[in-house]
């Protein structure tokens, strides 16, 4: 069989289990031109919840009835196409579900596998995420050395692929994380200069400003809302804050993504003469090797580590997605469905 | 005498006249290496609202007791100082009174006089306000033939320059504004091909994508809060929105400049790669010339039309510089407290 979650109403809030459906329908049945892929691990981000708002985000809105729109990793088990042949390794848009129809016009590629590294690593370091950072940080932000980098999710699957390039490229680097573990995390093992938890802090502005005495010069924000209100208090003159993701406002009630507790200081943007700058990964998809030969090479020389948390089931699918916006998940959350 | 507005207490909301104390004193006996200016002219502008925060802006705040900074026009009418000779036009912080005295090291430099161009030019097209939009246009935003700009406060001292500089660059422009007789003189007199009256539309998104048929490439910001909420639901791909001012917000009652209607949009940022840029025209005196020369041979091709609303007295400073947040005002608003 092969089971499929779809969407039968847009949550509204964090997802609820009754907005989704658990389908059981018979393993497809190829056409020419197909592949069918048995999908493995998938990828648990915060942008799993902004494709399911009725409104299109950067992609177009996920349609009411069908799977889940979901990035994973799978293998080939089977092939009408002379293109996609049988035991290829897939990265691409496969679906909460156990299997995919793949064809040549579908969101995907074929995963080259590297002795030595382990195959979640697509999912992570030399994946899109690796990308997200590396370019997030070293094409919008381009930081110089000497400079301070505050990082929000700093223990997430951006957040510490980001803090690490920035102390490879000689920055000061300070980490905004939600649990002890996190912050000892990021400070002892992946080199962060300092680390806060915001959610122990009295005042956050305050704690930014010990933790970051020359100011901020590129604050790359995964959270919205007032954690980045309270990092604009502290911008220096011509700060730079990459707007990667804003996940405090996914779960808004309003199931649209507007940000109830949007910064009420962007004025600061003016004093300082900064920049708010979003970007996607999928822009430089052409530049994909220049990052993944630097995070591979990175990794090789000890300076890059990265942390799995692996839920497995494909029933779970919903709860796990829901993981990320509680924060209890330590590093980047993969839902492993089938063994590779 | 010298009359010499001085700040007794930061307003809170809109500026109180029991904010400021009009003080006579006597007219200053220079010492050797000083001034004495007849102010002429004062500018009136938003920022002028900004600097009575405690907080510092992107200049340090203005103290209480001491006369209320203005930028303005004068003439030395003494000196004790060679370099500063009497006759002499200046145009700089010569404050909220009759007479200044001027040091070197003040914040002022001396006008060259055109002929036939009105010395309230320099308060405008000529001078910090033409600057403004020039660089903040083409600089900041560097907008290409056939791109849509959006502007607010279009009838303004620096928006209506925005919009003829665009529409010289070959772009579509659209303008924002307050009332009927603002709409018309923008697109009628100054060739905005359309114009919206924020406060006569039932939803200012809706008018927006109506007068943006191919969405805003550019968002010339002088208002921020819910206008530029507005604004960045039509954004396109690569959007630059330009933060010139953000006047919704300069009154709140919370007296320092937060926001309390900011954009809940901000993650349009991210859908549409796009970035929101504060500037400060201060970052361009060293290039006063490329602006200044354009706006002159703009003016004299008839490219540039600009409009002023001269208010007479001193005495009228505070009220006057309220008129800026009601709208009641049309163009470039100067207070002129001496003949030249």
């Amino acid at each position: 069989m092969n089971r499929q979650w779809r969407l039968i109403r847009r949550p509204l809030g964090i997802a609820q289990l009754t907005d989704f459906d658990l389908a059981e329908t018979p393993i497809p049945v190829l056409q020419n031109g197909e592949a069918l892929v048995r999908v493995e691990m998938l990828s648990m981000d915060p942008t799993n919840r902004l494709w399911l708002y009725e409104q299109p985000t950067y992609i177009p809105s996920q349609g009411l009835g069908e799977v889940v729109r979901g990035l994973g990793l799978g293998t080939v088990v089977d092939s009408k196409n002379d293109a996609i042949k049988k035991g290829t390794k897939v990265f691409g848009l496969l679906g909460w579900q156990d299997y995919k129809v793949l064809t040549p016009n579908d969101f995907w590629s074929p995963l080259v596998e590297i002795p030595g590294v382990p195959q979640s690593w697509h999912l992570g370091p030399i994946g899109m995420h690796g990308m997200t950072a590396y370019f997030g940080l070293l094409d919008i932000a381009k930081p110089q050395q000497g400079e301070t980098i505050l990082v929000s999710a700093a223990a997430g699957a951006v957040g510490s692929l980001v803090g690490q390039i920035g102390k490879i490229r000689g920055c000061r680097v300070v980490g905004i994380a939600g649990t002890p573990e996190k912050c000892d995390w990021i400070k002892n093992d992946l080199g962060f200069d300092d680390a806060i938890n915001y959610r122990e802090v009295t005042s956050l502005t305050d704690a930014i400003a010990k933790a970051c005495p020359n100011g901020i010069d590129i604050y790359f924000d995964n959270v919205g809302g007032r954690i980045l209100e309270a990092a604009l208090e502290r911008i220096n003159l011509h700060a730079r804050v990459v707007v990667c993701g804003m996940i405090s406002c996914y779960n808004e009630s309003s199931g649209d993504g507007y940000d109830l507790h949007p910064p009420r200081n962007l004025l600061r943007l003016l004093y300082q003469r900064a920049r708010l700058e979003g970007f996607l990964v999928s822009d430089y998809f052409h530049r994909a090797e220049e990052a993944v030969m630097s995070m591979l090479n990175w990794y090789q020389e000890g300076k890059i580590q990265y942390k799995f948390d692996i839920v497995s089931g494909l029933e779970n699918a919903p709860e796990t997605m829901n993981k990320l916006f509680t924060g209890n998940h330590q590093g980047k959350l993969i839902l492993q469905i089938a063994n590779s």
